[in-house]
């Protein structure tokens, strides 16, 4: 019962939050002229081009609203969309269809927009061995749904959250006197499945954060020079992920630094949504 | 207790959902390092320029997590905002700073991205009478605070939601068997306070729906000269929407037209984020 | 998956309280004494007269407890019952008959109290026209089943509630310095698919309001002559509602002055239950 | 923090429910003309008579909505109540008192209307030993409030709900195979902090389950005769509890017969609201 | 749809509790590995003795990740099992088959633990004709399934909670000025079908509880000797109940004194679990 | 407003879970006879002896009933504690004493009872540099509380749920077509924050899972001979944790074959209450 690796508890929240802030107590017009029996057949038309992702995310909405309601799948998941193309097939009834309309498309849209976006950018350095990465950057309440976007997309996840994955900041770093203390005493805290990340603005920063015995170690807004040396310092003591500033214009030369992970925002945070529209055909 | 037009229960609940997302079980890196009693001084900072838009949002996710927590802002939801420029400054519990800083930032780069397209695009007709709204293409969970956003930065509210307005479409009509059966149908069922809103393509259409007494026609995909004409054969019966296809480049010609109202889904679904960061000042 | 035209999250959230309030964590009597594949056929019967009101959201109650139960539906809502009618005849498990019959008791008869007095009252006027509205003055909770069963009974529904429909009070014309500021500062704060109402107490705030471009003006607790004069005055240029001390007795009254709606508190909050039991028959 | 003997998270829920289904996203007309700050002083204004009730969870409304808001109770609940009587004084900032006001009149309207009828139909049966309980014939959703109104109005409760107390009926007893074993079975699957009530029709059941041990017997539907009999019968062995056909004409005969309890529906289900407003003073 | 005498709706809000902390977005390493379509089939095996209890909540743990789950129960609730045995077959999905194992099993496990102490314990006064009851030291939440497995195990409930039972401490009866006054006050303030409990540490204070009305005595703390004088005194006035400082070693003594009731803590505060596995078939 | 490590949002769903499961819609016993603002002062008092876990939750549960009670800790979580200890005192309403007092105890009973186990076990091996983890055989909603109650008595924490931890067991291997596959599957589909841990029952399938990369190998229900091989065989390459047949009896033979981590359920799922007590003192 899970959708796109996520658990169907997850999918069913926020399905329901989203129909609960797009319905509410009732859609008035539908629920006024259509009739609970009568049935519709419409199709989920691309009208922009893209990588499609939520196409069964989106299937789910209709399912909620009406169980008997058959979807063809006609395109999947990580596969290119353009105008024109049409992705599924849905008949159900008329109410499901006009009712679910909008938080299908609002979701397959989005999570199309953030697959193009990855698609694109971790294209760019296909044929180097970085990794591009995502953040936490995400759209409040709709992160499982984002960060499987970027998974379709071609690009990996960071950690999902913060208690998942450790990531010693600077102030993580002051409180408790350094960075070799600060790795000594997290360690003891977390699971031993949990790697331990540093964040450094510097070379002697690295070094320390190597020394303390740190399984990641994030370069924070290194010039390309400095991560050149930072992957040479480090020979493969520890990961390296490069992090801050990093754009489409110099993706590649950061990937060619020979740092493991290049993590970026923009994969989620301003990615534009493909169009798709909702075409009844009967 | 209500926060930018918004019942505190809707605030409180997109908050929480935020905070179980990001947070869940717990923050393990914060608390494994740092103390409880630990306090410390941060400043919300501008990276982009943009309108600014949820900041009470922002400081509402640290009062959540700090209700002793002391917030003093410097600029108000509506304002300019350039790279550089102090927002706000947060005082309080450093664990609440660290475990609050991605949910406030993720929230109040959204709102703002969504304030300053709204803001570009209603400057552009400013000179015009015609009143720019936005749609229901907003993100699943969040549309109170992206409509919000959407009036700060000087656009107009279409609808909230399936359940507060009436939006007959191709297949309301369909079903009722015409324009003039469906609008009386759905007058008997709804509020006296609700306007009737009629999606017409053309200009028979449209005085088929005039002759049923629409208060609002939403023209659908009309080009500029079929606009111009279903303002003149309107004669101020009914409200004029335009809709569909309006992008930055038309959008002045659409307003010259005489529409009353012109709505598009680019305020809200693919606005790129406002760059805003948490520094942490001691 | 709606039932009465109210959306099936709204429905289920009823159901689930009714339930939880109710039954808790077990039926004690019936869990220790009834086996669980036990099955009985128990017949909804009137026992009062009326016009019924939610026999599918009853229906839904006994399907909730079981899936599998099958209702048979003999008199529709609208429709007049009196003493010894069979209204629906339920089969199911045992089990789910005696958990469930209470909370589908209490909705029914509540619902079915609230159509009879709807069609009652909007008899007396039913050759005028004027149309008889409901308020906000409806069960916490319960309100969509409410207006549901004012719609059934024959009279219309004012707004569902604070968030779909604008009413200006003294209050808010107060701070918004009179009724001309009020009315422009909400026109642009909210969507152009609410009419906006306003609250006047004599013939000079009528005017200032139809000045002022109200779309309906609330009459509040004037007398049968100044609500003449009122519609006089108004000559069509908004809609009038007539609200405060409207009676039984003095609604035809009312209703002849010209006034296009009339609400009354009383279709919903003191109407008695219309009794109606389950019996079983086998 | 509880409030009428109920406790504090079900006292939440109430409020918390009524306010989302009032206020939902926000009081529009509200929110855009009242500004955050302003404050406002209002009375609760008796305008009917009757026995108040709920004059503190309607306190609570406000204090949700306004933790800061200053509530003066003036007559306390179990008070008679004539129209002009200030219940309370009420100053806070006036989106608070606007928004919340028909939430907090719907309750204590309410609420008083029960302790009303409570108090009439307890006081026809003031002199005997009798004691007059409620029913399971309450608002879903609301019960808690209704039965402590009843208590408030004099009279007593039966069980809460299904999972705090034991009541045999027709079927329990038939699926178990007489009075005798279902009392026996339901005695080792309960706690033995709770009665046994049997619900019998006639002297022949009485005397069965009288033998099989139940602590309270229902005569249910028996006239004035069969129920004097029914006391004599008892000599004591048992709590009788008379129900079903029982109304203010009948009451005094019934309590007359001896037995220990009355129960009536029609205490919480049909009691007409006491009208009750919140007017502003400046 | 009820199970193990418990309401569905509580049933429900277990499992899902269970499976949001266990699983939350997902099950990480089974959703990357496992196809949505791939099906096996497991046995639940016994690895350690002792009662069994919980067996059809968990199967419903599985049904809940996938409704088509087929399950052959081989051992109901309330039979030994031994190490070896095939308790159940359960033949689904294998994604919801290793999601939901741990749930099931943690389950399982805890309330077979507790009807096998409860089994043991009770066992020990079987010929005596006190019946022993358990107490409200449970695991916050699990409260249900746990007083179930007590019952299975053959012995008795006691309250369920502070809702559905009186029981007057020391507090109690000194805030209302002795134990008569408690008893009184409180008779009239709570439902006739609860029994009032008074808790007593010596016979003084029993015979005032007597003299008052009390329906149950607690002795609290007493010894052999007190208890078997309190029997004497109270000549069937009152039931009494032994708790505190009862243990296996003692448990037949107390018996033997003539009480009605023991309640013992540890029938579930201290239960170990008993050992169950999954083991994959095929 | 973490408490112990655990986010507010747990520790609040945590305390609201067990009052609504203990009190549900009131205390009856205290709600009739305490007066609302009567006040008393408490102590908790060690029963048993033990190490002190949740001291902090307890006195939250007590808060979250009256926000101005006031609790002195005297006794802080990891230290020991022997009968007649005083743990803490708590002054504040009496109904809030009162109605917490249980949920209170049953949340600290617990804890202290899984830190006594954690404390005994742990130090068994306290001068070996293997560390002890416990396993997610919890209890059911409460995993975050015994997890944290490990980690006081000294062990530490295995991967808190499916969500943030990867092993691979046969199953998943087994569908992957071998290990090999399995983990480079699963690496490029979780965060690079997460270590691999693959399940292994031989010497053959601990060199596979060196090979393919893994980063923790789990020994199940290996000898201390098989062991003491695979640690040798292993010379670093992965960390090595020991899992299955684990008792007191054998730990410290199975520290001494020199794995990393040992991993043992009954540190959680059978460790008997230590008996803490609330006693009024005034």
């Amino acid at each position: 019962m899970s959708i796109a690796g996520i658990s169907y508890l997850e999918i069913k929240r926020i399905i329901e939050m989203g129909l609960l802030e797009d319905i509410g107590v009732g859609d008035i017009t539908t629920e006024r002229l259509i009739g609970a029996e009568q049935r519709s057949r419409a199709v989920l038309l691309a009208k922009g081009e893209g990588v499609l992702a939520g196409i069964e995310v989106s299937a789910a909405v209709f399912k909620h609203l009406d169980p008997e309601a058959k979807i063809d799948i006609h395109i999947q998941d990580g596969q290119a969309i353009r105008a024109q193309d049409m992705i599924a097939t849905i008949s159900g009834r008329t109410r499901a269809l006009l009712s679910g309309e909008r938080l299908a498309l609002n979701l397959v849209q989005r999570m199309s927009g953030i697959a193009t976006q990855s698609r694109y950018l971790s294209g760019l350095i296909s044929d180097q061995h970085a990794v591009l990465v995502d953040t936490r950057k995400t759209t409040p309440g709709l992160r499982s749904l984002e960060k499987y976007a970027v998974r379709v997309g071609g690009a990996a996840n960071h950690r999902f959250a913060l208690y998942d994955g450790v990531m010693l900041k600077d102030n993580h770093i002051h409180a408790a006197g350094g960075i070799m203390p600060a790795v000594q005493k997290v360690r003891c805290g977390i699971p031993h499945t949990m790697r331990i990340e540093v964040e450094v603005e510097n070379l002697a920063q690295l070094e320390e954060a190597l020394q303390a015995g740190a399984d990641i170690v994030m370069l924070d807004n290194m010039d390309i020079a400095a991560m050149t040396e930072a992957v040479k310092l480090t020979r493969g003591r520890a990961l390296l992920e490069a992090s801050g500033g990093i754009t489409a214009a110099n993706l590649e030369a950061v990937a060619a630094t020979g740092v493991n992970y290049i993590s970026m925002g923009a994969l989620t945070h301003s990615a534009p949504n493909v169009d798709i529209s909702l075409k009844f055909v009967d």
